[in-house]
């Protein structure tokens, strides 16, 4: 039997809580597979309230505990919590999560916990208890020994996947970073984890280019010709199905998007847009190429929004729903 | 009683030709006002044929006569035709495109037509006859006497209107040459054009960011505090609902899209994405700051499926209505 979820609560006056409670009540008509909460019973139970549904919740000592009771109660490893209240984040909040997301960490990492599921977190809130990452992706992988440049960030939407290749920089620096090596790099990566955790013999890769229309034959730009065309050439030569590179701006119209299993992107807003404007309310942040399967709501803590019953739970929902996919494909391999 | 819309046919071997009888078909039901081919009879008819639809076309010697036969031919001005194949451009297909452009933007200038609707051509091909402006916009700007810099081009969908505030130039190009001078006064232009010719007594303008997240308040990049947030400022100050910048990613969501008439985009992948994300049918390029109404079908001209009856016309009737209603709203002033 495959191991429960272990799910990181995020920041405790954000919406994660109550989309977790949220979650849970919906789990037999979303076909779920169990998960847990790494602490925050009383947390948990509050937020349900607040959002006025009927969610039992239950301490467990042990993950092993949580596919028993699932059925009947929200099941919480563990006694951390807090007394934090929606929309007030402060370092108590920023402390629970961190907690929350070590342990999760932890027990995916020694097999007790089939994937993890990190709510959303509140970085600067983190960096002011000493969290020294860029977030929970890099924290992650430190975690796993693997290079956060091999962390791969993945966007997948009910209408789209995509994977950018820079995410938090100046656009006007995007050019300087991008290397064929790194497009190789990334693209084997994304390929592996849609062969082993997506079920996908034999994934398509469309690669996107960087300037407007391709650069046109080199009138504008001529990262296509330099960096990218060789990239994808060298990538085709091992066997892979990848095309590239594609005009941005065609690559997300509905029957292009027919054509691949995932889009690298040049830029952080390449991939994003796209993803946002389509499937705004169920994407998924998926982290490719670790040793533990992690997935995470596309969306930040909304504060603003917290504890009022606005928060969508749809990204929530997906999220759980591919990690217990991509689990199931690990344990029957 | 408002005139005709004069249309250029665009490359007679693309799309455009069949596409224009196919719009002239749905006449009724698209509700679409009179129109007429700026020469091309044959072109035309031979299109309807193998396209499968029967639009009887009929030569008119002068823009009055359109819309007393609209209802039952097509009405082509004058005798400039060609004999080109679909799929097949060459130097004639292309001098036939530029002699109908050249009519259509004359008679517009001169009030004889209300409207320029331009078919898609191909630009190489134009410039091998000596063409030298960087397509159809820039060669209608300069008609107008209108600085190319002032005719602003805006594509415009069911879902939204972005537009591009810089268009053919590598993406590492376009944070030299963003100012907060070019922002204000295209969004002026912009405004202005909203309010004439599409009724909106109050448009509101979102400026996106260039860098995501808006740069985290500098963390990378510095564009949105030096150059953006200040033509914001000036804007705002001047009168005009203008909100920005705005992270990108998060500005063509569903909710984001209803809090404006349109969005000022720094670069052309920017505003083209989330364009061809979610109406790639029925998008329409749109000049805006010119003294003529001028829009078109934002695509090109599919040589590859010209004369193959797969042709989609959402983009042309919508290019055609829209060009309808503003030409109505500049008849009523």
């Amino acid at each position: 039997m495959t191991a429960p979820l272990a799910v990181a609560v995020g920041d405790p006056a954000g919406v994660g809580p109550e989309l977790l409670a949220e979650a849970w009540m919906r789990r037999g008509e979303e076909g779920l597979t169990p998960f847990f909460a790494v602490g925050g019973a009383t947390l948990l139970a509050r937020a349900a309230t607040q959002r006025g549904i009927d969610v039992p919740v239950e301490r467990i000592a042990d993950p092993a505990e949580a596919a028993g009771i699932f059925h009947r109660a929200l099941p919480v490893l563990g006694d951390s919590d807090t007394p934090c209240r929606p929309g007030r984040p402060d370092r108590t909040s920023a402390a629970f999560a961190l907690a929350s997301l070590t342990g999760a960490v932890r027990l995916a990492i020694t097999g007790r916990a089939a994937a993890i599921v990190t709510g959303p977190i509140a970085k600067s809130r983190l960096a002011e208890i000493g969290f020294n990452h860029p977030g929970q992706t890099e924290f992650i992988a430190d975690a796993c020994g693997v290079p956060t440049e091999d962390a791969v960030m993945m966007l997948a939407g009910p209408s789209l996947r995509t994977v950018p290749l820079t995410v938090h920089m100046a656009l006007a620096d995007v050019p300087r970073v991008l290397t064929a090596g790194l497009i190789e790099r990334r693209s084997r990566i994304v390929a592996q984890a849609l062969q082993r955790d997506f079920g996908l013999a034999a994934p398509r890769l469309a690669v996107a280019a960087l300037n407007p229309h391709a650069g046109e034959d080199g009138r504008f730009g001529d990262e296509e010709a330099r960096i990218i065309a060789p990239a994808v050439a060298a990538l085709r030569a091992g066997g892979l199905a990848v095309t590239g590179p594609h005009p941005a701006d065609a690559l997300f119209a509905p029957h292009a998007r027919d054509g691949y299993d995932a889009a690298l992107c040049m830029y952080h807003d390449q991939a994003l847009i796209p993803l946002k404007a389509l499937d705004f309310d169920n994407g998924v942040n998926v982290t490719l190429g670790l040793p533990v399967i992690r997935t995470s709501p596309d969306h930040g803590t909304a504060f603003a929004i917290a504890g009022k019953r606005l928060a969508n739970p749809g990204a929530t929902l997906a999220a759980l729903r591919m990690a217990g996919e991509c689990a199931a494909r690990r344990a029957a391999e």
